[in-house]
């Protein structure tokens, strides 16, 4: 019945990583049945395993679609061919066989030989130069007429990521920090983390959502950036006009962030703030002409942290450097991500998701809101470093502000001492 | 058409406490109408008004709705009547016609002369003494065959709240804190509140939830406890089983407080838990053997905090303190709520709906829990003085402790001056 | 100690449509007092009353913000001058002092006479032509240089809705019908209003998000849009994306929408949706050479569909027919909601709240979404008729295409007898 | 380094059943180390494999509690001990090492054999009887002094659930129905499957919360139990008061059921159903008496259904069939629970987690709610069989309804057809 056979090999960390059963469990569910050919199974927990399986489908295209899932798993083709490729028709279009890539490194057969994909982002395209045996992925939209997009299954390998032998923080993949776990712990880890990235010159990159302003946390993520804690930040029209208002009225939407209660006539004072900067003609310019001196926007500009505040069609006004075009925005997001090794999401889902869907499985990403459903949808994204936190944004970024603040201080007693000896 | 008339009046700030406006309001949605008779406005913001309205109904029925409608806004018959009653047919059985009280304060016409009705809660009935002119409010299962229950509607008077003038944080009265705006502010005010309340030796309830000692902030509602900010705690089987389990084993249903992680077989320590306290027969047992020596349990015993465990049907055990009988814990609670002045319901929707039940209007409520429906359902609840916080209550419960901390310290510096004089 | 004091006058249903109180609230909330210097009250229903207040403070700024915030409840001030204006200094830059507009009817006092100002729409500005007494508000971001500004709060006047005698259905304004509520009845009544609107020419709009179609309901709201029940549709790149996918593929972002099953390699179909619309240039050719032939985006187009897909930063693709640039976005959706008079926005959040900031008050929203949180933010962007449910997309919508269905058959019936007559 | 070590083994479906691979993360997750030994794997998906494993840890203390953590994925020791037990030292107090049981099948073995334990449920002991070599599990508060209780770890073996290889609805498994996919195939399926125990004579049990009256669907779910598709009923307080009041007054916490809105007066109904029942005793009497003529409480009783009324401390009343003491409530809910085959938990979560707790890893749970976090609380309790879906009650209820009528008539139409022939 099961006319149709191919052998894939798998191997690594197989059974521990959890390759292996997820591997059966796809090919059954998928209507198709296997034989192990040969199984070694490491003895101890740094030998890798081994085995080849014998996979069988009722249709060709069964099998076939069988074949590209375990791809996915890192599983090989016997037959070893190179990876095809059509050039695209017209520009930003595809042939129509392309193929989507994933999250995780990627590699490519060119001339008999495995060549690694550049860049790496899910639902792109491959594009490669045969006489240079290159290859990287593109989104569809960039692709010209006439370029080499690669099509089919064949000869495409995928690395996926070995499983930590480390239990630790980021481990929590897919399950969620929820609201009735301790989360200080959490969070020092997160603070540690970051002032290791910090002191070996590594990126962390921030989402910031509005309410971080409105909710009367701002200066703590402002003294954050101010002491290299974010070399990236991504946010949208609401967070910049949010941190202006706030500097320059007191205000946030117009209630008083020193009393929270609305101010009268307050709800303008967004509008004016946008106003002020427009007038001006960026927010870089209200710096360098003192027209704010403190805040989020300012420490930014003070302290050269990639700052891209994108679009959205809810925004008022909106402020000048806010980039209208969300492709452009997409470009510029795309182009700060590089080096990037953590980010943190804290309270936007829209600029949130835009964000994930540019990661790659290896960045470590910390999603933090009160819903949890928005938590959820974040930490889903598939990368494999990925931390949820329902929790208040407020309190969070409190939180880690001061979690920060004790490690500083701990280094700098620690120096003292080995200053005295 | 409107064949049917009664004359009420209302008197008092009725145009600013948006009486009159409701009493409008509730004509037209019941399908009456009225002409407005006499009317005096008070001039300035400490002149009461006045109002003398007809109000007019096609049907006797209808216009008697209306009247009891306007009634709960203070409004008085013109014909003042006696209140009628009828005795108890049974045990726990009411007349019919049995009227049905608010949390508001409550008066009787008896004899000729307004009574005061004692004990304040909504949905109860009330029970009359005619010979020595009392009344007091009493749940109808706690009724006795042949007392005598109030009926209809004639010579009861209720005594709404008149709008405070000042603004103050428990004025956001049924519009909640948001996750968005600033809560250090309100936890502040919420902590000054409760200092002052402390110092003049009023009483302070806690409803907690179990969330509370799994989030790992349960040290600081024992210290709360300790300082004497808390004078009544009411819970259920798990926060009591959550404190000893965290207590005897480090743990909160298996997971390890100090790391975050689930302890291998520490599914099993709840049972334990409950176990130990059962085989020395009672938590105060527990405290004066030793065999528990922190917590919040520990400190409610040492403290002589009115502790109230209240069962339900998904208990595991449960702990020997635990009321099962929900019937008794609700009498118990009723006991314990006698002059309290505020409450903090902190993450459990179940005794934090079944207290809000029993308050009358005056108490002030804090309602904090992560889940937004969850708060709007307990600040609901009509007591005018309700402040729903969404958000986390591991960092709700930190920050106030934080608060209270503060403001001891400050007190503490302010007396050692003094002292310097 | 008041020595600064104004007066100013509200007439209308001003105690029946809380316009009073609320007045009277807010002097007292901003620190001012009032004496009331003349008051008339309507005795029947269908009688104005009218108010005379001398309005105090403190400080002149006092005063005046108090002034501004009392406008907003239609009161007029005794003095009567011209509204003030100035040049705007350059393009998209407006005078310091700006007004910032209400959703709310407003008028001009120029040369001497009130003028409606068009257009209506919050947080934008006024233009005025004063050679020829006309009025616009205007995005200022669309201001060009020396186009005439309103500034101050000089000669404006707001005219607040007044209450609806009549209970509807819509009146539940700002209180949400939560999912314990019975909701059958009340799509019914939407479902009777949009045959009504249907019935007399008029537009109605769906802001519709893509888990209609993600939660197998986009062929019922394809069939409302084919019977005539949709004049205009605003959506983002999603739902377009989804509703071609489900069309050539049978799946939504790889689920079977048959069997509700993952397809396996499906991932990739959203992306193969986009390239094929890409490959022949537009929805509008893929409809016109057959390669849509139906879905919601198909019926769109042959019923001539007023049909604007806004571009995000999470885009995927896009679609061609979508606006990447949100400002242009914001111009078309503007012009689209010309004559608009009913609005249901079901399960988008992003596209919700931007349409919501462009409606003028008199507009009926219906806001669905299973979050809460989403519909208290989207029904409570302050139009006097929001009806907010928080329900489930995809039985929503079925639920609405049933009702539509059953007053379509009780129609087709009652004419089928009338013309047996 | 690893001095102490135990050899296990493991049979049965353990790759595609998870259990090998979740047995490796276990050990290393806990700080021990393996060798396999030996390893076949099942070539074709009808083989069963095995594994034997060299378990090692640091410390003897640490090799306890890795042994029984395996024991719970179904792996043996080789010493094959008798089961130890002690006897309870006081009614309800248990040995400190007393076994805690799981929700999945176990035996223990007694004189040398394996022996079923009787019943299964999470959290409870296991008392046994050495001379009938019997044993069965028991609620900690059951226990008598004397009698036998298991303690320690060996001579329990727990048989794992092996996976299912056909794919079906309820192997959604702890990946419940979001918001945005398809629910109606999902609802057609549960109607399918709860006719097949319907037709086989199988026990439903429906948890159902007050909202399902309050929302308008009480007359389905009343329908439901007249046809003969619910054999149990498990609610509270409120589900019956809600029911009787709507079944009097048509009303539903004072809101008509109608036309959605409040009548005035209202509020006062449940506590006029209440009393109306306790007047006449009981829900039997007023459905015999004829007070009552319809609803889900008048089916319930007209159809024997198992009705159990649990009582909680947020109760008004209560009604007198609504047992108070929740540790009665326990036992009378346990003792209907057997042979129950399906569990619907509708818009409850007190008495959903109650019921939960009591339910054996096989029996298939459907959880519905609108809010997502209650849905993954129900959804996770670790039946191997739950189906979580995040919608509206009262359209569930309605289209479950739906889904089992159309059933109904398709088979009254092939019944009808079969008698032509």
């Amino acid at each position: 019945m099961n006319s149709f056979s191919e052998e894939v090999t798998l191997e690594g960390h197989i059974i521990d990583s959890w390759t292996l059963p997820r591997a059966f469990d796809t090919i059954m569910d998928m209507g198709g049945s296997f034989e192990v050919r040969e199984m070694q199974v490491g003895r101890a927990k740094d030998e890798v395993s081994f085995a080849r399986l014998k996979v069988q489908a009722t249709t060709e295209k069964k099998l076939e679609s069988i074949l590209v899932a375990l791809q996915s798993f890192g599983a090989v083709l016997a037959s070893r061919d190179d990876v095809a490729y059509l050039p695209a028709p017209a520009d930003g279009v595809l042939p129509t066989d392309f193929y989507s890539t994933t999250h995780l490194p990627t590699q490519v057969r060119l001339n008999g030989r495995w060549v690694n994909v550049k860049n790496t982002e899910m639902d792109l395209v491959i594009i490669i130069s045969p006489a240079f045996s290159e290859a990287q992925m593109m989104p569809s939209a960039a692709v010209c007429k006439g370029e080499l997009v690669v099509v089919g299954h064949e000869g495409i390998r995928i690395l996926p990521p070995q499983r930590s032998r480390e239990r630790e923080v980021f481990s929590f993949m897919a399950s969620n920090v929820s609201p009735e776990h301790p989360k200080r712990l959490v969070i020092e880890e997160i603070a540690k983390q970051m002032r290791e990235i910090r002191s070996r010159g590594g990126k962390i990159l921030i989402v910031a959502g509005p309410a971080i302003v409105h909710s009367g946390a701002g200066h703590h993520l402002a003294k954050m950036i101010r002491e290299g804690y974010v070399q990236v930040l991504f946010g949208g029209n609401a967070i910049a006009t949010h941190d202006v208002e706030s500097v320059l009225y007191g205000t946030s939407l117009g209630v008083c962030l020193d009393n929270g209660r609305p101010v009268e006539g307050g709800h303008r004072n967004h509008m004016a703030a946008i106003n002020t900067i427009r007038a001006v003609g960026s927010l870089r310019e209200a710096v360098e002409q003192g027209v704010i001196r403190e805040g989020i926007m300012y420490e930014c500009i003070k302290n050269n942290v990639e700052l891209v505040l994108a679009g959205s069609v809810r925004d008022d006004g909106p402020m000048p450097d806010v980039i209208t075009d969300t492709a452009k925005a997409q470009v510029r997001m795309r182009s700060a991500l590089v080096g990037v090794e953590m980010v943190l999401m804290i309270a936007t889902m829209l600029h949130s998701i835009a964000t994930g869907n540019m990661l790659k499985a290896s960045v470590k990403v910390v999603a933090v809101d009160i819903n949890p459903a928005v938590v959820t949808k974040l930490a889903d994204r598939g990368t494999f470093q990925a931390l949820g936190l329902v929790t208040d944004a407020e309190l969070f970024v409190r939180e880690l502000a001061s979690a920060i603040a004790m490690g500083d201080k701990h280094e700098a007693q620690e120096l003292a001492e080995v200053e005295k000896l």
